[in-house]
């Protein structure tokens, strides 16, 4: 039964413990063989044939399971992670295990934005104040100061700014805009959700143990030896290619050249970039924020964005993606016309409590509080790079992202996660959970209160000095 | 242009006007005409051929447009009211028209529920009270409490519900798990959200114009002649029904018999019901209010609810999804593992402070005072129901539900809906909007302030006595 329950609980995939995991579906299972295997017990019944097991009994439906949902491989990453963790603090009781793993922050939200969403929250108790449903593409002003604090100048305007409840969210709704017939192209390694949400859409094949890919991806390898970039002229096809910068995992980001390149090859080849900027404010020198500040983008890309990782917002849950009306699919109909479709069909409209936190977000104020919160991420971000550096490893990303890719050749990730939190109690994430190409890396999250990114600072300077 | 204008924005399917629709096209497009099309006002530049059409100039990808994207009908039907309700106070500026139209909630949040969101808005700023992201599938106390409250004595427990950020999101969110392979089964008339997903999902044909229907989903008429409750037997395969009650539009409320059939057929046909109850808090009589109250649902159905209609939360957002782990597919995989990882993928929970909400609405306070404020709206029913069975109409629904069913035999909707807004500006929704089987029959929303359900029924009564 153990073993059983262990695999159940490997192939749900949540971030969080606390689900329906091994636990419930034990209970019911035992429950179950309970009920069959001691008629005895239940008054009046006897029967006299063999007991069937659990399986046998259970009425099943006779709906196919969807042979996308299938195709999933079982360890997702991040409940993989929760579920060493919690193994981890079982062996260890006593030990302060600190998580630089999922890249969660953790410091508060800055006071003009959440007495701006306190404000929102009592105004819908008054009937001045209370309003209903909002427009699915979000709070008209809103999508206005998007459209003026992020891409001035850029051409894009309110209309093309479509306001969400997060990029993870929104990244699975421009799957069902395109459809399982399109072949997408993702960076090696990369945020796992792209590829997840390709195959539950059922643009792939089958996972492929072997080289640990999904048929019909294009995995784009990015490596210290391309700078992180990859090489375009490799790419058989791509329908849309998922584009991250700053990037997560790496914490590497697209120099001007760079994606001046891709916007190049995207036009050479008809395809779509959805370039995702969620850490975009994290950016230092003068890399583009923005895929439209390379002329001629808004006829290949769409771009997805976030206040999670700028205001804390990863449980306020408020987005947008942009879908300039210049991007058109092979027959001249305009992309946004059907995301629209889509987003009005599938989606209510971010709640609106958090997007009076947005537009708090976007005011002076809120734009120099947001900046001091990524500036504090960063100084961690630079305890960790040097931590690293003066150990001697070959040290990437941090400079523009809170987000450090570290390298040790010739080792399994894997190893590694294990050897930091046996030895060290800290949490990172093996490279290779991000794809085959995150292989012999780990990435270090900055997001953590700045006691324990000393701390942990420490641990692992005592274990590799 | 004008004509062009109409027709894109009849095809770009929002609730809300102030979209991306016929304007910014138009712009867009007479601004590219100008520009090929008056060369000589180009300072510097002189074409001498024939100026190409806007159409031929604009930059292509070659991504094929999702063909299930392009199956989608042009006149959706809440933007449609949209605008002809514009239309209409164009004609009519000075006329006060009252909206009976689109179900959205109009009474203020009640105050405890309101205080207990800007609270957690203003803990989100503190160091003890922040929190990051939350379990995708809700807050473990809020699953808890809507397990107790709604779910009491029925077997559902706290893992069995995933909590969200609306029906309406969670209702393509199942469309993603079941995938392309199924055939849907629904009433007619019925909420459009469920067609819609159907097709996106590309589980239909193409929509058959003669008979308003799409290919491959088994509509269920529900008319007076049948109680409001389809011909089970004529149903040829259906492995997922979706079944409104009580329903949006018709107000009809199913027995505990109609549902003990229907759970019968879903058990042996092999079927998987999604119960959508988002208004099971406005039933009065002894019909159940979810589908686990008859014996066997947990291994045939799903329910889907939300806060919506209850709290007033249609722009707050909040609402939950109950796959019971008896649920199982035909080859014994449980559904709400599936869904857990679609949860997971393509989603990153409810908004914390609208869970907040969520808890509070749950409290007996809370409870109390979402039942004040449906009573009030079931008055609003009362008074409209009063008025049209005052004039000798056949008249359906509002005892049980926000919504009165009134039959105008022979006659057909939309000219009836016209009549109405023309001679009394007030806006209905025309039944044939929610499928073929609402032809000749109109919606009446009870929602809405006193003084304009009293001032609607009165212009209603001078049109019709």
């Amino acid at each position: 039964m153990a073993s059983s329950a262990l695999q159940i609980s490997m192939v749900v995939s949540s971030r969080s413990s606390d689900f329906l995991g091994s636990h419930s579906f034990t209970a019911t299972n035992s429950l179950r063989s309970r009920n069959v295997s001691l008629p005895g017990r239940m008054p009046g019944v006897c029967r006299c044939v063999s007991a069937p097991s659990a399986e046998e009994t259970a009425f099943k439906t006779k709906v196919a399971r969807n042979a996308n949902m299938a195709k999933l491989q079982a360890g997702y990453l991040f409940p993989e992670l929760a579920r060493r963790r919690s193994a981890h603090m079982s062996k260890y009781p006593d030990a302060k295990v600190i998580s630089l793993g999922i890249g969660d922050t953790t410091e508060p939200i800055p006071d003009d934005i959440t007495s701006a969403m306190a404000m929102r929250a009592h105004s819908l108790g008054t009937f001045e104040g209370y309003s209903g449903y909002g427009a699915e593409q979000g709070d008209k002003k809103l999508r206005a100061n998007i459209a003026l604090t992020y891409y001035k100048d850029l051409g894009i305007e309110e209309t093309d700014i479509f306001v969400s409840d997060g990029a993870k969210c929104d990244i699975s709704r421009l799957q069902l805009l395109f459809g399982s017939q399109v072949k997408m192209a993702v960076q090696d390694p990369s945020y796992p959700a792209y590829v997840d949400s390709s195959v539950i859409m059922g643009q792939t094949g089958l996972f492929q143990k072997d080289i640990e890919k999904y048929a019909n991806i294009e995995y784009m390898r990015c490596v210290p030896e391309n700078d992180f970039f990859p090489d375009l002229s490799s790419i058989s096809q791509a329908d849309v290619i998922y584009f991250c910068s700053p990037n997560n995992p790496t914490g590497s980001t697209a120099t001007r050249d760079q994606l001046t390149q891709l916007v190049q090859f995207a036009k050479d080849n008809g395809s779509i970039i959805v370039f995702d900027s969620a850490y975009a404010m994290y950016i230092s020198d003068d890399s583009p924020r923005s895929i439209y500040e390379i002329p001629g983008a808004k006829e290949v890309a769409i771009e997805i964005s976030s206040f999670s990782k700028y205001a804390g917002f990863t449980g306020v849950r408020l987005g947008w993606t942009v879908v300039p009306k210049e991007l058109l699919f092979a027959d001249g109909f305009p992309v946004a016309k059907d995301f629209n479709r889509i987003v009005s069909t599938c989606f209510n409209g971010a709640s609106n409590i958090a997007q009076a936190g947005g537009l708090a977000c976007l005011s002076p104020a809120g734009l120099k509080a947001m900046q001091n919160t990524i500036n504090f991420y960063k100084e961690n971000t630079k305890i960790i790079v040097d931590t690293f550096t003066s150990l001697g490893f070959n040290v990437y990303g941090g400079k523009n992202a809170p987000y450090v890719w570290v390298q040790f050749p010739g080792r399994s990730s894997w190893d590694v996660f294990t050897e930091i939190l046996e030895k060290g109690h800290v949490v990172i994430t093996p490279g290779s959970g991000f794809g085959p190409g995150g292989e012999s890396f780990i990435r270090v999250s900055a997001f953590g209160h700045r006691e324990n990114i000393l701390e942990a600072a420490k641990r692992i300077k005592q274990l590799y000095q």
